[in-house]
């Protein structure tokens, strides 16, 4: 422990040294033009971007291209056929004379789906400032005019603000900044900004391995997810792989009154809550036969990052306001490195003011299953459609005919939705995963935590399969930016830190 | 079981021989008149009426009043206070010189909401004429022209077509064709038409307990519901009484990203799962604490009723594509003799296309509690409450406070919607009860079945509470009609029977 202690402050005070001048000149850059920045920022996040949008991502991607060209970065849209096909992965080069090592940066410009009236009195697609997050007492402020002063606490809110167009935002504002004071970086580098990763990523693999020519790289950097609920920053070696099952139970081939039909005729919400319940013991431990037995042990390296990883389990608790936790009692960080059943939505007939006396006639959950190293898509969706089965269901991936009603008791309708992925680790000692440790290190105060992986999921395992190599995730946003939900925000101090954070990395050191 | 078979043949044959004239000649108006009375009645229907729409229910009511007064019913618009006050009651009356007996006819002319999203290619205001029903291939047909003749298999699908403007419809129709032929009434008629029984007639009491002067009657005849599920008419002696509850389970104080802190931060969807999964054993029948202790047990005179009753399960499960049954195998008849206990809807983060990896903060249900004979619904709703305090829950009222969510690790909202009621059940051997039995044979070609209690619900102990009148439900619409769900609908005959109907019960036997 105490080696490991001065090690890190060893680490620290060198990487201050030695990266120090960078950072200065990088920071006072973004300093004189952040009013400009901001304005830039919120263009971007004004541009709708959900991928099953196609002529909204076109229009994210076109704006990427144009902002690319005019840093000289080479853009290039790579559409997958003739344009009409899925969103385009835009691509860009910096190459620096006499470097030997290139680093590919990866961020996407698409984000989650999301249901306007879901927002507190403020609109995706509409950024808006405010004087602190929502959920605090956080107040609508105006932008601030040019050369007003920006408060770093600020929180902008919009779809995609941390997740991931900020990614994108810090990866090409770094290499700005760089050239803007004439820094030459360490490496080549490499741009990758993805329009289709909240849809699972489903055309990537097929679109890089059309160029694979272009991506020969010593490493794959992620940009994507959250910093540390303490707020140090992470430097994440691996991601969890996910796949998401649609599930629906059937009752009555029609709504019935549930006064003449009510506790005879069977109630989808029912037969879907018994369902559900099933799956998991009264813990929250996930009781699907096998769920975890293919799961790849950590190795010592990877335990000990995760022993030095801050305790935050209480803090975290008192403040998502909850008492209990699934998982029988484990820590987050075990049971991130476990995986997981989650239910995203289910619903049934209507609540709230639609609600009526019925029995709906179906009942529909999404789940989500994060995979861990070891897992595998297919196997994983095996397990549950065996759960169900063994639950007395009659399975199957279409609504039941006249003929499958008449025949079987219950039946759940099963379908795995596209863009499925396994979970990817990059081992935490290579060469390059302990320079970019530094690159990190060399712009935070606090020691850097090394995760062995972030509990959410990239698709990183069609990168290490198609490229053949090593991907290392470095988040910026804010733990509580709301990704994947309503109010999503990101906290603006976040954002100009990604900006240093990148600018070290793209001038880490290569010896 | 043979007398009783002779009993019924003879009032059969009794029946035709006393008002065989009387029904020859409502029939012949009908039918001179059928075009311009089902223009009259889709004029009706195109009028929104759910109850909490202030603006269109009053629509609703001045036409009927502004019908009644050409009629010569002397109606009267009860309001509770001002304008802008619940939707009021119509009343109306049609006395009779020298008729010693005073009958009420009861129908509501509000609908259940309804999303209009869920109809099937129609509008629930835009009434719409269909060859037969939808979901056995019936397609839409233009509305004949005057004279044209009109198929009596044909479909009428709005909100209310069946539930409950028909009741209204028919019941005002039949005086009006008594009144062309010139058939004079055995009986004193008042008519009392509600406008918020889908919203619990929550004011129905206040209204009828300020003019009870007016309500001195001999019975109180309801018309709503559907028929027996074989076509056969039937006369109801009880409904069931009804309360809804609406539960709230809580996660984390904002929905949170499903990889992060998935399987950790506990999900409410699966929360409400386990709750609604614990109120219900594996075969389906209710396990909450004492649900049943306070049931009054069926007469012999009721219990033989039952047991004249079509038997008609297997023809049912049939039809709505079912092949098991809640209830651990009980009859249906059996089990509208128990209090019930069901989903009527159950929602939490979304599904479909909106569905994202998160962990919604809330999961809900809307619940409905159907009360027999001797339930009471405070009881009942105790009961209910007292079995989630016992699954581990803190219940409240209220969504909980930050220091409610510190200190509880389960917290359930538990509040009950205004407006529930209890059971009634009129007894069927009163010398009314036998007279109405009579008038409704006297048109049904099939003996008529005699139900101790509809399965659906009625405001009618408000009824009996407060007149202190035996109340008797005579329902109109087919079966198949989507009650309280989309696409509702009548079958033209069922509307032309129920003209008939109640002509027959306006000219019943008196002596």
């Amino acid at each position: 422990m105490i080696r490991s202690k001065v090690a890190i402050l060893l680490t620290l005070l060198l990487g201050i040294a030695a990266f120090g001048q960078t950072n200065t000149a990088v920071r006072e850059y973004r300093q004189a033009n952040e009013n400009r920045l901001l304005t830039d920022f919120v263009q971007f996040l004004s541009i709708r971007n959900v991928a099953s949008d196609i002529p909204a991502v076109y229009k994210n991607a076109d704006l990427l291209v144009e902002t690319m060209k005019r840093e000289g970065l080479a853009p290039q849209a790579w559409y997958l056929g003739d344009k009409g096909s899925p969103p385009p992965v835009i691509y860009g080069e910096w190459l620096t004379p006499g470097a030997t090592r290139t680093i590919i940066f990866y961020a996407h410009y698409d984000g989650q789906p999301t249901d306007p009236k879901q927002w507190n009195s403020i609109e995706p697609w509409v950024p808006t400032l405010f004087s602190a997050p929502m959920e605090k007492g956080g107040a609508k402020i105006p932008f601030p005019k040019d050369g007003e002063k920006i408060d770093p606490e600020w929180r902008l809110y919009a779809r995609s603000a941390s997740d991931d167009k900020a990614g994108v935002f810090a990866i090409l504002t770094a290499l700005e900044a760089l050239k803007a004071k004439g820094i030459k970086p360490t490496v080549n580098i490499k741009f990758l900004f993805e329009g289709e990763e909240e849809a699972g990523s489903v055309h990537l693999g097929e679109i890089i391995a059309a160029h694979k020519d272009l991506l020969n790289a010593n490493a794959f950097i992620v940009c994507d997810g959250p910093v540390h609920q303490s707020g140090r920053k992470q430097v994440v070696f691996g991601v969890r792989g996910d796949v998401n099952v649609d599930l629906t139970v059937y009752g009555a081939n029609r709504p019935l009154h549930s006064g003449h039909y009510g506790n005879w005729s069977p109630n989808p919400a029912l037969t879907l809550a018994k369902l559900l319940s099933s799956m998991k013991d009264d813990k929250g431990n996930v009781v699907v036969n096998g769920w975890a037995d293919d799961v790849e042990a950590l190795g010592p390296v990877e335990q000990k990052a995760i022993s030095e990883a801050p305790k935050y389990d209480d803090e975290l608790k008192r403040q998502l306001g909850i008492v209990y936790t699934e998982g029988g009692g484990k820590s987050l960080l075990e049971l991130i490195n476990q995986p997981s059943l989650n239910i995203n939505g289910m619903s049934s007939g209507d609540v709230g003011a639609l609600a009526r006396n019925v029995i709906p006639s179906t009942a529909t959950a999404v789940l989500d299953l994060r995979l861990v190293k070891g897992n595998d898509i297919d196997r994983q969706v095996e397990k549950l459609r065996k759960h169900i089965e063994s639950r007395g269901f009659h399975v199957i991936d279409h609504d039941p005919t006249s003929a499958e009603r008449s025949r079987y008791p219950m039946i759940a309708k099963f379908t795995v939705r596209a863009g499925g992925y396994n979970a990817q680790r990059t081992k935490m000692d290579l060469p390059i995963s302990l320079r970019v440790i530094d690159a990190v290190q060399a712009v935070s105060k606090d020691p850097v935590i090394r995760m062995p992986t972030l509990g959410g999921s990239l698709p990183l395992s069609i990168i290490s399969e198609t490229l053949n190599v090593p991907t290392i995730t470095v988040p910026i946003a804010n733990y509580d930016n709301n990704q994947h939900a309503e109010n999503e925000n990101i906290r603006l101090q976040n954002l100009w830190d990604g900006i240093e954070m990148f600018a070290s990395l793209m001038t880490m050191k290569t010896n």
